[in-house]
């Protein structure tokens, strides 16, 4: 089946936004990139040149001259009515706080045309937390992605109990019409599926480490070896990030609580944030 | 370094004890394997021609006139003290029993060499369970494998607060030699690192199962993509087995236990116990 959808309006242009952006755009859909200010505009114009430079050097097949238009066509917004005047479908991608998304909702139930499907972004929030600012809740639900959008091509769809089922459908053609896999959940779940593995998992891995059980290269290498997995859970702390590892280790029960602050202390403030600083528990290049 | 080990010797001729005991003599020890009984044996002989047809179909570089011969070449004895007469070292893989492992050590400490190096390949008990009846606790440890020996190469090594760090230093050695990873742990750990990352992480993809969050499927595809690791929890519930998922579940929490439940009703009981017998969370071949 076929989306419909042909205009796309991506609100926020953070890290992952723009990245929703122009993997949308570069597959052929009519997208706008709304944020609230012209500052934040001008920030999100050099992240999309970044990110269409790093998709141009991992993804061989690309044609640059085609993927350079595509983010060109991208069209940049400060005010939210013009920016969803026409949008078949919202994609939410604002900071993950719970009252600036309900009003970021409550804008929208004015704004945008009767028709025009929503989806949070958000990584912690259930679409039920939200649902009531929306005015429309058969056409609301969560469509989450991943950081690195084109190679961790998952598309994680959960709706509300009153999330229309044709609804899901339609959002679930759209994710694979622009390169991703839909990964339907069939009710809600806090942190989907892929943080309900990943946190235990990493959590455990922490667990090995404030216990002086082993080192982080030896904890990594058993699981590689064992499960063939590329990498072991420090190398994904790494990717990650420190930073994130913190807020979300943070924001956990007491061993999570004493795994961030030593985080704080050990990496944090030497800065080293993981991959994106070239230092964490591994160093790179 | 150097293990200055030569003659080993295998308690316990079952599946792991049996790989334990080719990959030892394929790489040019001295290899004793024991078990209780003739008919124990017979079995046994049966496990080491079908691992060396397994080996050989598996290892490309392998010299398959060697590989016989090194097979060949195992010893297999009933007489545990003339099993262990002349051992340097002992590895224990008898069936996973507090009173029974702790009979085996008792027998040992009065056969046993003074100088032999004691190890137990117990996945779920602690060496200091069983430190007690061996007689020799600076010469004995833990020394844990995984099944598919020659592929999945950790050798997990952890002792007690009693054992000599020259003697795991020689174990580790001896681990390498035979063609493993040594993973050294520094204190005790129940579970080891493997199964420390392992059990938490196919606990939350049993909790998203149970839950009906999403299908196996569904939820392998996602770990899969995020992380690239080749394998995800319901295709590595399928390889390790259904019946060894379902003894792990049943001794955990309400939920673990649910699930076991669950393992027995839908697969165990329909003859359905993962790759070993071409069906289980999928179907092979």
């Amino acid at each position: 089946m076929s989306s419909s959808f042909e205009r796309v309006t991506v609100l926020g242009a953070g890290v992952l936004g723009m990245q929703i952006a122009f993997q949308t755009a570069v597959h052929g859909f009519a997208v706008t990139s709304y944020d609230v200010s012209d500052e934040a505009v001008a920030q999100a114009r050099g992240r999309l040149d970044a990110i269409v430079g790093q998709y141009l050097g991992e993804v061989r097949d690309a044609d640059p001259d085609a993927v350079r238009a595509a983010a060109a066509g991208i069209r940049f917004e400060t005010d939210l009515a013009a920016a969803v005047a026409d949008a078949d479908l919202v994609i939410e991608a604002v900071p993950e706080s719970l009252e600036l998304k309900r009003g970021v909702y409550r804008a929208l139930a004015q704004v945008a045309p009767e028709r025009t499907v929503l989806a949070t972004n958000s990584s912690t929030l259930l679409p039920s937390d939200l649902v009531e600012s929306t005015g429309r809740p058969e056409r609301f639900l969560a469509l989450h992605f991943a950081n690195h959008i084109w190679a961790q091509n998952t598309a994680e769809i959960m709706g509300t109990s009153r999330t229309d089922p044709a609804v899901a459908d339609r959002v679930a053609a759209f994710a694979e019409e622009i390169g991703m896999v839909p990964i339907r959940l069939r009710k809600e779940q806090p942190g989907y599926v892929l943080n309900s593995l990943l946190v235990p998992f990493l959590d455990a891995a922490a667990g090995l480490f404030m216990k002086d059980v082993a080192d982080p290269a030896t904890i990594d290498a058993t699981w590689r070896i064992a499960t063939g997995a590329p990498l072991g859970p420090f190398q994904i702390f790494d990717v990650v990030g420190l930073r994130t590892a913190y807020a979300v280790s943070i924001a956990g029960n007491a061993e999570s609580r004493a795994f961030a602050a030593r985080l704080q202390r050990d990496y944090l403030d030497r800065g080293l944030l993981g991959v994106e600083s070239g230092e964490g528990f591994y160093t790179y290049r």
